[in-house]
């Protein structure tokens, strides 16, 4: 018997049809012998409903208050998941985040965890019940109802699953599990098995979309084992987990996938003269304006001038542009060049920690296809590489290829 | 400054607009220095919303759950309505019951309030906050939501006013208030500015469907001034409170309006023998059934026989009926007479009290209209009588001008 927790998405639980289908997917797990607790999302598009009630009324809803009309939506699914169990014939039980007790700090809108009291949870496992949890949603210090922000469901469950030593956390979606690449561009692209926290982290942020990245952190820190299923479909998903110890890691594949992101801008100050404090002086006013950086390259000076280079949203661009104008004046740099239609490519992979020739293929890879790279950067498990927009399929595939994505590892096994 | 406890139904939150509308009315009396504590209920509609999505699931759905979906819809009320007040200027800050702490009994979808905390409200007016609470709902001792019923609301804000000690309670409705009778029967009906716990209660029970019956109890055992308004006039209401003493009872109206009930059904059992515990042997099978019994008569006996007659609501009459076929076996009597197409008439007035020649006037009046009186039942404050239904409108127009309630009483104020 183990204790799985799984958490189902606004799409999984968007109909009644579809909170029945829910139900026989925990019914199922019950039956096999395990404990069961629940997290669930709203019903998909009541979110966007009490949105644009509040929006009737106010652009800028009070912090507070919505987090009060907001978190009603998780709280119809739970009732109604629960009345579902209930009537096919299994003791279940709701929970709001409140009622659990999700103590979180008192940011509304997008709080953070700070302490879950499982005990109650625990009683009613202990019982034979069926838990089912309202996703998104705690309650500060004060008593005051707080929501994580959009996605917080996903890093309800891991929480849960870590305050509860559950044994795997399940997080239910609409897509199989976790691919080497998005399979929209390539369609070769295939499912991964399993693939380590440090990975999947990565793959999230750099555009694969399929769960929340502080959910991962989440996981990762407290080592909960966390699989991506489709609640359609009785494939065993994606588990990501920690590196596997032992001979297995031998034969791990050096790169697990290839992650892009075409939502970005380029941002380069010519001829800066180099002194101590100049990467500070571009980036302290960029940063306070909340304008997030990812990459960030310097080169080596060149008579006392050097090149920095920056990319952020491209939704921030025109803004970073504006404050980049007064820095190069203060700075008496020689200018501004700037790329919109840019898109970052990245391999992922804890393999490649060890193995120097993974960047080396990569670009030749690329240079064989006639793309030119702009900017590189890289870390202990991801090589990165800006190039123009319009290379974006083709520099995916071809890497896809050359690294042997589409076929499956000789010693990897499903885990489910 | 008084501290005034506002209630709006589902109507008067029915829409944005009219939200925004009932902000103003909040903020018009707050401008006037008062305290303002305002309870809502859920907007017009959505508890009809989700009890149709539970249906979809379950048709007996479990009570406990049934309470977590429903006080959803105040939840979103109380949200709403204090963002709004913040958009417009003033500090409001929004409760759900379980946040107040209205601790109710356990008893799902109709739970009873035990007991009120009223620090932490008390706490947000003394800092200048308009506290928004959730009608309707409460909290269990365990921490589980419950629900007081439908139109608890009323009774949620009598409580609190009770509470909090509150100068009057206001529940808004889409009435101008309690007349003296239905002015869809009798034009002339007249809004009446004062009446009495009991009157009211009386008015209530018997039709006049304005406010909900617990709550004017709760309000009288509390001596909670009530008041009931229109949320879309400036019409002052009719305040329910109790007598006023001294000079002014003196000029009292003896009556102070006529309800009525078409929605019963009489049921005679003829010849029973003249025993002690007859009337209990009849009424406790019905009781027993969950029929609400509402008028009971019993004549004297005649030769060791006597009629007993009583009245159900129509809905429960088959079953009343099919009850004492069995105890006029069991008893012996001759048989049952029963009738449908009576209505129920009532004079209801405090100052009835001390003046007998108000039946004789009642009966007089009908008599020369050619109605038949059925049945009579008298307490302090009523006389009630049961005619054939055709009679109801000319029954209660007749008594409405016999005496008088069309002219107002010559020393009767606004009080709003």
């Amino acid at each position: 018997m183990a204790l799985i927790v799984q958490k189902y998405g606004g799409t999984s639980v968007g109909s009644v049809d579809r909170i029945s289908q829910v139900a026989d997917r925990v019914i199922e797990t019950a039956k096999q012998g395990h404990q069961v607790v629940v997290v669930v999302s709203a019903m998909s598009g009541e979110t966007d409903r009490l949105i644009d009630l509040a929006n009737g009324l106010t652009e800028l809803p009070a912090p507070r208050e919505l987090d009060v009309l907001l978190s009603t939506g998780e709280q119809v699914s739970i009732a109604l998941l629960s009345m579902t169990l209930i009537k096919k014939g299994y003791q279940a039980r709701s929970y709001t985040g409140a009622q659990v007790k999700i103590l979180t700090d008192g940011v509304h809108n997008k709080a953070r965890i700070i302490n879950i009291d499982g005990s109650a949870i625990a009683d009613d496992l202990g019982n034979g019940r069926i838990v089912v949890v309202a996703g998104f949603q705690g309650v500060d210090i004060e008593g005051n109802i707080t929501t994580l922000g959009r996605g917080g469901s996903d890093t309800t469950a891991v929480a849960l699953a870590a305050a509860l030593k559950a044994d795997e956390c399940q997080i239910y979606t609409d897509v199989d599990g976790v691919y080497t690449t998005d399979p929209r561009i390539e369609p070769q692209a295939r499912l991964l098995r399993r693939v380590t926290f440090e990975e999947m982290l990565e793959m999230a942020s750099l555009g694969a979309k399929v769960l929340q990245i502080r959910a991962v952190e989440f996981a990762g820190r407290y080592g909960v084992p966390l699989r991506v299923l489709n609640t359609f479909s009785d494939d065993p998903g994606t588990l990501i987990a920690l590196e596997e110890k032992g001979e297995k890691k031998m034969e791990q594949p050096l790169v697990s996938g290839i992650a892009f992101n075409r939502n970005e801008a380029k941002l380069t100050v010519l001829g800066v003269p180099d002194q101590p404090g100049v990467a500070a002086k571009i980036l302290c006013p960029i940063g306070d304006a909340a304008i997030d950086v990812d990459m960030i390259i310097q080169n080596a000076a060149t008579q006392g001038l050097i090149d920095f280079t920056f990319t952020v949203n491209r939704t921030d661009f025109e803004r970073a542009q504006a404050i980049l104008v007064k820095v190069v004046a203060e700075l008496g740099a020689e200018g501004i060049v700037t790329d919109k239609k840019i898109a970052k490519i990245s391999l992922v992979g804890v393999g490649m920690k060890s193995h120097a020739g993974i960047a080396s293929t990569m670009f030749t890879t690329l240079g064989q296809e006639g793309i030119n790279i702009q900017l590189i950067s890289t870390s202990e498990i991801k090589v990165s590489v800006v190039v123009d927009e319009k290379y974006l399929e083709l520099g995916v595939r071809s890497l896809h290829a050359a690294f042997g994505l589409d076929r499956a590892p000789e010693e990897e096994q499903l885990t489910g």
